[in-house]
């Protein structure tokens, strides 16, 4: 009698433990955990920046994690969030991509992005887009809807014709801001033979109360660059990356050294494969890997916790979570 | 006095132990490993290959093993001879690298290729290129005289022109077999749509007497692309990817696949952070995290292991080491 007892409870254990953990499907949002982490760039961002654009800056990452937060306050999948936010700051001509996107040597514009599921790897990039108004969605579309992940140049943008996405004129992209950089950037070009080249880009990563993650990252590029330059944004492991066994993952900086770095996935294996914390992993990464200046990243990991960390004077960042947190940053 | 010979013996012990080791400059070729291995890419490789065609790969394989063990053997670094010998196989119409590049969709060719010094994790990849004989020495030159590391489509072509590097026509890559594939394509993608798609590749890693490991991989990419697709080849993670710390690694398959997975980076990291042979992380990531068919990899760790790991019929590959090794294979 005793072990038919015990032969019950432990049949009886394992399904009524599985009924007791949330379902994978339609979960109850509230019960579960989601987080959102946002960039707009990081770089170096002058501490006496005049207190009106401050302002301004940190009432668009604002409403980038309100529109974030309400997709998974909702149930909404961290895809949809974190590409509804990317195509927000798109539009916003402060950060560098889509709207805002900087100038290259020869004066026009040139826009790369990716996105990543967590789930399954799946993945999608583009670059060299002149055409497409929200890169971050023909990425999402490549992921989905072509047997390639990666797509560059004319060949991408025959692709946003089949897909019949927005498209604008290049010169749409044209703001007085980027242009004068882009003077600013020839002049010292000839006196320096060098430049200094703005690095910004967007970036947001997300888990969604599913427990899946995901990842999206969107960029004008480096102003002055030569045209056919990628830097790492479009590069799956340096500028991007999510998987649900670690963290979504989306950097800024110069992309030369997230790429030689694989910068997103090296967070992501120190998490896997050697035991340190998303944390530890992206402070390793971005503090002993990279040089002082290189840029920062952002990570959501799979229960939750999130990372923003920089080796630059400052970075566009923002965080809001199921715990309740909301926040905006530019400098420490 | 027993304690003063003890002294001296500790004083001189590491002293003497340094010079016993081999210096780091120029050293004694002939008192140092190094070890070389290649491939031409991994796939549908029919065993029933008329005898002729398989010792022309085998002759062609082993002439290119001979190149870059000549480089080796002489104290020439490892970047020198994968340079060398993916020229060498670029220029071999038998493999999809140059000379014997597939057909895209529209009929023309489109050439990648990526190259990466374990020494610095300094790197150069080059895609979409329509009139470089040799894309290795394009990804080369941007990695040791661009302030970039991935250029592509007319900006690569733009630095080749600055570059002075030797210039073909886009019909100079046709080739009747190659030509024959396409058409077998399309007309499978009429009746399946989906057609079967050639993916091969040509790659070179190698540890030199120095202690410098390095990769090179180059391309033509998928019979039957549509233009402005990027396979794993030119993005440093997936398809190539060298670090002093582990291993110099080149891949070739379904590039898709391999970028998803991170794979050249990925198996690095389990090495370096999950304390795996080279030959565990290879099998682990080749045959456990990729879908049999996906395709291999070839990889030489800093201790000199060779490994050669594939998922598909087969593999066209070679390994030459200083032990004396040297051999050519195809399938088992």
């Amino acid at each position: 009698m005793r072990s038919l007892v015990l032969s019950l409870a432990v049949f009886l254990f394992f399904p009524l433990m599985a009924l007791a953990q949330p379902a994978a499907g339609p979960a109850d949002p509230a019960a579960q955990k989601w987080a959102l982490a946002i960039h707009g760039g990081a770089g170096t961002i002058p501490k006496n920046l005049p207190e009106e654009q401050k302002q301004q800056y940190l009432k668009s990452l604002s409403r980038a994690l309100e529109i974030g937060r309400d997709v998974l306050k909702g149930g909404g999948t961290s895809l949809d969030a974190v590409e509804k936010v990317v195509r927000f700051l798109e539009d916003d001509p402060l950060f560098n991509a889509g709207k805002g996107a900087v100038y290259t040597h020869e004066g026009t514009h040139e826009l790369d992005a990716a996105i990543m599921d967590g789930r399954d790897l799946s993945c999608g990039s583009v670059a060299g887009l002149k055409t497409v108004r929200h890169p971050i969605s023909l990425a999402r579309l490549v992921k989905e809807k072509s047997p390639h992940v990666f797509m560059v140049g004319e060949g991408a943008e025959a692709f946003a014709t089949e897909m019949k996405v927005e498209r604008v004129k290049n010169t749409w992209f044209d703001t007085p801001v980027r242009r004068r950089q882009l003077q600013e950037a020839l002049d010292e070009e000839r006196k320096t033979r060098q430049g200094k080249k703005d690095k910004d880009t967007v970036g947001a990563v997300a888990l969604d109360v599913h427990g899946n993650l995901a990842a999206a990252t969107s960029t004008g590029g480096l102003t002055n660059k030569r045209f056919g330059r990628l830097g790492d944004v479009p590069v799956i492991g340096a500028g991007t990356y999510a998987n649900n066994r670690t963290a979504a993952l989306s950097a800024t900086g110069i992309g030369e050294e997230f790429i030689k770095h694989t910068v997103a996935h090296d967070i992501s294996a120190l998490v896997e494969y050697g035991g340190l914390t998303l944390q530890q992993a992206a402070d390793r990464v971005i503090h002993e890997k990279l040089k002082a200046g290189d840029g920062g990243v952002i990570g959501v990991g799979r229960d939750g916790a999130i990372v923003l960390v920089f080796n630059s004077e400052g970075m566009y960042r923002g965080a809001v979570d199921s715990g309740g947190r909301f926040e905006v940053k530019i400098w420490e």
